[in-house]
């Protein structure tokens, strides 16, 4: 960088919106991890926050903290990683700080995107009766974890290979964008659960919320491992790491939204609705109709 | 933080600045500093370069990462440093991340300011003739390190608490936004060392660069010691740290950018000019015009 810091030009007609998450070796990922996986998920996990406010991505800053014993092979796959990315989302990498550390390794990064004006999603806007959507499917990076620490065995490689994939390689959901702005009320990202997120919408918007289990997305991977392990699907549902949108919208916009999500080519499912009760308290039904014992609770890191 | 993101609001007629520094215990402090000193330096280096580019102060992202050993009262004196400077400074906290780490503990700030459309100074604009200018006093930061090192000792104690909260509590020179924008063609902060930033300015504008050793600001406790120590001067002049500006400006210029300086409190000298030659080369000549065999080099931290 020549200069002491970037210019961003933000269009008069658009607000910023700006998101910073870090990620620590033996916190967030392995220090053996693919360096370019890395710094996929470093990108990504920023950009699935600009999904959830219904942004579109502009740029972002990097801090980088290295130890002494990364070499330029390791630096060289970190860096293609994030071009890749930069390319994928239409991404600049606009500045940033290098700074060396005696370790652990860490990174943070700075997201921006941009919105039309008075046109983002926030959490806190939903309503009673609203519908609760979420997107593609949920529980691949946590059942991606318990493979990666050998505490599970898949038989089925592709049902593997999609599962580390997903914990690896999360997909911003930001083909959802047009949707969340034409028709949600509120969301949020799924970083630290499905039950968790889904309570941080009910409780900044006052209410409480009922999903039901049966509806809630599985992968094929899943739903072949829960029906061996049915004890496994409240860990699916408390897991964190999706990357997966979670939002509300009013049931009559309810056929509307899932066609635009069907045109967007990333998957929608709406499994409960916001209702009047405590607020952020996420009740879950299970298939006979009767409350299964989960409580929201934030993802806890390996 | 409610949201995923922050909505920032950038007029249509501003443009956003950003900017980002790190800070790593080991590296950019000692983990027994003072946890306020460290969340004033924290905003203040990132201030610092928002000033060199002519912006005013908006807003700043924090990620945290720390040991498990930082209890409650050092975690609520470094909040408070942190609030003592956004009330100084007119800065919003709009988000961030608090991430763990096995240590050592670590800081990155992104910080955004906004300038008038098409009015920030950058460094590669600079031109032969002008004049070089800087702030403040130079080599402070470095004499306060040796200070705090125990590589030097100072006899007057007000001397000694001033070269100490030098490196500690430097002052962004945020008052002279106005100056830059009235007047300068060309700004960098001195964070790397005097010679080596006016050395990027140079760089970047495709000029050569000559400056009087005895013109440089010092401040009494740097003079004193340099009184008796004459061979520290060098380290002054290359040391980093000293948050100071340097800037350039036509000479015929001269006047008004001391006056209006003076005005904002903040004094500052000119010390030499640009010229042809070798880009990004500076030259810096003792009393007796005689070239000082100094080498344009990066801050080494401790």
């Amino acid at each position: 960088m020549t200069d002491d810091a970037a210019l961003l030009d933000v269009p008069p007609d658009r607000e910023l919106v700006v998101t910073a998450d870090a990620m620590v070796a033996g916190v967030h990922f392995l220090p053996g991890d693919d360096p370019g996986d890395i710094a996929a998920k470093l990108l990504r996990v920023n950009l699935s926050d600009l999904a959830a406010m219904a942004a579109d991505p502009l740029g972002y800053t990097l801090v980088t903290m290295l130890t002494r014993d990364i070499d330029d092979d390791w630096f060289e796959r970190f860096t293609q990683g994030l071009e890749a990315d930069q390319r994928a989302y239409a991404l600049h990498l606009i500045g940033g700080d290098s700074v060396s550390t005696s370790g652990p390794i860490a990174f943070t990064v700075t997201a921006f995107g941009v919105v039309p004006r008075g046109r983002s999603v926030r959490r806190g806007t939903g309503s009673v009766g609203d519908l609760i959507f979420v997107s593609g499917s949920i529980g691949d990076a946590f059942l991606g974890l318990l493979l990666a620490q050998e505490h599970l065995s898949v038989s089925d490689a592709a049902h593997s290979t999609h599962l580390l994939r997903r914990l690896r390689r999360p997909e911003p959901r930001l083909p959802l964008v047009p949707v969340l702005r034409a028709g949600a009320t509120a969301a949020a990202d799924v970083s630290d659960g499905l039950v968790a997120d889904l309570g941080h919408i009910a409780e900044a918007s006052g209410c409480a919320a009922v999903i039901h289990a049966d509806a809630v997305p599985l992968s094929d991977a899943a739903q072949a491992i829960v029906a061996d392990r049915p004890d496994l699907l409240p860990f699916l549902l408390t897991g964190g790491d999706d990357y997966e949108l979670v939002f509300t919208a009013p049931a009559d916009r309810r056929q509307a939204i899932l066609e635009a999500a069907d045109r967007s080519g990333v998957p929608v499912r709406d499994i409960g609705y916001l209702t009047r009760g405590q607020a952020g308290i996420v009740s879950v039904m299970d298939g006979q109709g009767a409350e299964m014992p989960i409580r929201a609770r934030g993802w806890t890191h390996f």
